[in-house]
């Protein structure tokens, strides 16, 4: 019994025809993610599937954690087989999750595997796939190959040297990889020790002193220019929420002293640093024509002794229910009265916020440039069939979705990218039940077309990459 | 192909039956709205299709934005001619968004076009509803009689003299139109320069003067006796959200003095003058048996540069994430205490708490009136088909659908009265999805009543027009 | 024609084969309800359906005050027989609102009656059911008996003597009956005045002294050691929200002290001694292997004039929209600092924060215990289908579904138990829709133990009763 099957949510033959006539085929721009240029360059090999699949997947992690799993078979001293089994033996209870979909998608996609994985046959499945993975086409670059991702974009500190990103490109890599700014250091100033070795990391790089905030906004040019000069053209960043302040109130050059004397900031104090910081940064990035994202929503780190033991980004993020919706109107009217908005995408990850940000999105297009500010595709916890037909709903009747520069992984794992297959299935099916239930006109060009712009047109051309 | 059919939106037999044997006849109580009486009164007759669906539309003009159309085929110095076409241009782009519907409802509902409009066919449909146009059922009057429209509330300020709507009554139009008191400027303290104008335009219209607080409410009262006696039994107010305050910490006098002599108020202070003066309001609708309407929830002028340059009610607002319940609570129970509570409607424009408003609506039902307080309809941007569905299945979740008073138009233009087919449409798909599912029991007389209800029994009693 | 049919809610086979053949016949645990032990122990039999099906059901009264009912019949000195008859009166205009269902599942679960109620038959229905009451199976305990409720867990104050617990126990009445801890008034400081009493009460049945912070907190230990004697191993707590507070700012020994002297405290006052008497309180329960219970977001006793009137719990409650991420991430954290986290269940009233709890659950789940940490069942104003299945979608998306712990009635009224099938239904019809759109595989098996697991298996095992 195939689960994954051709027509996989698929549920209408109008559907179908989008779906295999005008999405399946395309290129993926896949223009935000993790994945790290070191193992694009090197071309890595994976040993085994544990080290492609699970190592940094905390999604995998959660849920494990839930069903009551020991930390030593998730993230401890267990072997990746080990792992792997306990992975094989979780997946049966992710039903209705979006990880159940993700697991059955990515081993047909990659490996052909047509069965439900399971304890049963978890050795099997460890063997074979570790096998395939020694092939050339599973190498890194061979996996980005095999799902023809065109374009890819990384996320990247102000201080990386970017040498991994020039590598690939000297390389002449299939897939063109860009790296993203961003800068969220620049503004973390909760804790001014690492914030002080942040400014240190920056001067080296960018071989500038660094006494005052003038001197940091400096340096924080030199390096967007840097990153520019290296085919970067996307900014993006993530916070809780945008922070509507007074300006004039608090003078960020002495803020930044206080920070670099090591004390803490009042409220208010880092309201004004981040806001005025960013703002300064989005002015730069509009003079050289780039794409901003902003991430906003989530609570980071809530886990104080997880923490402690694993670090961050392990699985311990949530959430967050924080008013977005004034601060984000100060802060893209801010750049727009002066006409330096760039192009811009909203990512939400509360999705009570869904309509606040469609709609705070439209009153910042002023027909300068077809869908100038973007609200974002469905993110993180809300990367799920659920998720993304709320956001592709939201913005259907707020926005244009004809405009939607649509998906992209956000991944840490090079087997991610049947997430895009995922989308565009979602999408279809949504546009063909439109028809089905007349709320539509059956025009399979015009719709297909949509179709194709959502996929990729839209972006191949946002971006201009 | 025709797109809008005859059952457009039905999806089962049971639907069907509901709608054009319970429904699709009634005469449309319009009981909110902001078309313009002059208008009515004057029987306009409309040169071109530009001049009555996009003049004023800014739910198109936020479309053609994000499309990248330029402002000069928006607003701007473009030929009316040269404006629809682009609107023609943009339509294709909007599917899944409720202009899509609305358009084609409207072009088939009034023109009897049943083209998908486009660039190809926009030079012929310019011309033919253009003609269309001179003929006399197509006067603002002879479009409020296409449609049935019994009774039509407009949106007037305090300063209004209704004399259109004395034109109207006297001139025995068709439709009864009257007005809704919506003294919105009288607690708008942000900006005391407009404020006084405001006040001098008071004083001038009620011939009396105001020179301190208690002046001012005589002066509103004033206004309240004057729209009763012209036939008025609405209240309605914008904002933001309401304001639980100590009403006692702050003398309205003292604030009075603070506006009048140009002063900007502290949040308090502005605070406790609009919750009190709301509240006196209040009191004023409750001695005359009005219905009140609270549409809260929306961010104005988000862009101060196209405000600057366009003007207020240009597609420039968006949807709120205020904390609306703890406030509503407070005010509606400051009323409901001395039981000085008038029948009222809720309307939110934040989906996320149509559950929170809906079950603040049930706290002040005291039973005695029927849907004494209402969970109103979705608005604005939540005025399409996922928006009408989430406000008809919350409000059925935690209250009464039965005896609600459904739809209103909201609108600025004549061509919108299909909204009412629209969501008549809606609500008997839902009523036969439940039959049909084995949800509701199959009995078509009751839920045929329901339906007539909610479409026209329960306004004509509730408003008492 | 039969409205609650044997396949009611049940629209695919699969869902029919799920809920007969692996979800039916399991007993019931109802982990939290408000039924009166007494009335257990006592073993009562009810004179007529009024007494048993709308006395104390708010839900009821706030639909009939929605229609227009007079209060005589709702709570008033009308007759049982006439306040029967107007909720007949009323149930037809119920139509999709989950009493409708609710009505007719009890009508056919417990008399066998078919028929809609409405006032045509009111008549009859009251006397035939009146007559069944008289029977021994609609005695309390027949009642629990005839739904198969193995488990069942009331809500108690510290204060209570447990005594009828104690003679259901002795009595070796078939539902095992256990108290659930519920210390709201231990931290209930807005009313001094109220709390001394509660400090009397607490003093009185632990036969402590109670004259400071510390000797309040030995007391409350000394019932929890008591309830646990008594076989108690629930915790359960209803408030708006938590507070993220630094405990160390203010003295709860002074707090204390000034309640004594029944002042009123101010809002920090208040949030650092909920929190701290709570965190101890959770503590405690850890030490002994409880599961704890918070139920978040709601805002009661909107309406003062009916308050004063007729109480609290009348109807006059409704949805918060109180921020509830950042307090809870907080609160949680506290207690897995240290490691004394319980087992935690987690209900929000405000489903726009469904994906807010749902996620910070999963921070708190550490492997240790099999879904540890709960986002708990649709709860008050949401227990109806729509919010059923939205509690499901979302922990589905978010969490594991597998490990969930399922429904419990939250109810006052022995007739409530066929809530339990009506969720059943709504689980197995998600389940079944599902594997029909070919979303989850067609595996019986695997499906019918997920689904015997929620409904029994998790409970049984989750609470260690």
């Amino acid at each position: 019994m195939t689960f994954i099957t051709e027509d996989f949510l698929l549920k209408s033959e109008f559907a179908k025809t989008l779906y295999h006539d005008y999405a399946a085929d395309l290129p993926i721009i896949d223009y935000h993610n993790h994945l790290p240029p070191k193992e694009i360059a090197e071309n890595r090999v994976f040993e085994n599937i544990t080290q492609v699949w699970l190592a940094g997947d905390h999604y995998k992690w959660r849920a494990m954690r839930a069903l009551g799993i020991d930390e030593k078979y998730i993230t401890g001293n267990a072997s990746d087989k080990e792992k792997f089994l306990k992975w094989a033996e979780t997946t049966p209870y992710t039903v209705r999750n979006p990880l159940y979909h993700w697991t059955h998608l990515e081993l047909k996609g990659y490996f052909g595997i047509d069965e439900l994985l399971s304890a049963e046959n978890a050795e099997v499945i460890y063997e074979t796939t570790s096998e395939k993975l020694q092939e050339e086409s599973f190498s890194t670059q061979g996996l980005l190959l095999q799902k023809n991702v065109e374009y890819l974009c990384t996320t990247d500190d102000p201080t990386d040297t970017l040498m991994y990103h020039q590598q690939i490109t000297a390389d002449k890599v299939n897939s063109r990889v860009f790296p993203t700014f961003r800068p969220d250091k620049a503004y973390a100033v909760d804790n001014p020790t690492q914030y002080l070795s942040f400014l240190e990391s920056l001067a080296a790089v960018s071989q500038l002193e660094i006494n005052s905030y003038d001197d940091l906004i400096v340096a924080l040019e030199n390096r967007v220019d840097y990153f520019h000069e290296k085919g970067c053209r996307l900014a993006d960043h993530g916070l809780e929420q945008l922070y509507a302040v007074d300006k004039d109130a608090i003078s960020c050059a002495v803020v930044f002293q206080k920070l670099k004397s090591k004390k803490l900031l009042s409220p208010k104090e880092k309201q004004v640093f981040v806001s005025t910081t960013l703002l300064l940064l989005c002015r730069m990035y509009h003079k050289r024509g780039w794409v901003q994202q902003f991430h906003l929503g989530s609570i980071r780190n809530n886990n104080t002794r997880l923490l402690n033991t694993l670090g961050p980004d392990s699985g311990f993020d949530s959430i967050g229910d924080f008013s977005q919706a004034n601060a984000l109107s100060w802060f893209l009217n801010q750049l727009d009265h002066t006409d330096e908005l760039s192009k811009t995408i909203l990512y939400n990850l509360n999705p009570s916020q869904n309509e606040v940000f469609a709609s705070m999105a439209g009153n910042f297009n002023d027909g300068s440039t077809r869908g100038k500010v973007q609200y974002g595709s469905a993110w993180w916890f809300l990367d799920q069939k659920d998720g993304i037909e709320k956001q592709i709903n939201t913005l259907s009747n707020i926005g244009l979705l004809s405009c939607f520069v649509g998906m992209l992984t956000d991944s840490r794992s090079f087997l991610s990218f049947p997430r895009h297959e995922y989308f565009r299935r979602i999408l279809c099916n949504l546009i063909g039940n439109d028809v089905v239930s007349g709320e539509l006109p059956a025009d399979e060009k015009w719709l297909g077309k949509i179709v194709s712009d959502i996929c990729y047109n839209n972006s191949k051309s946002y971006f201009g990459l």
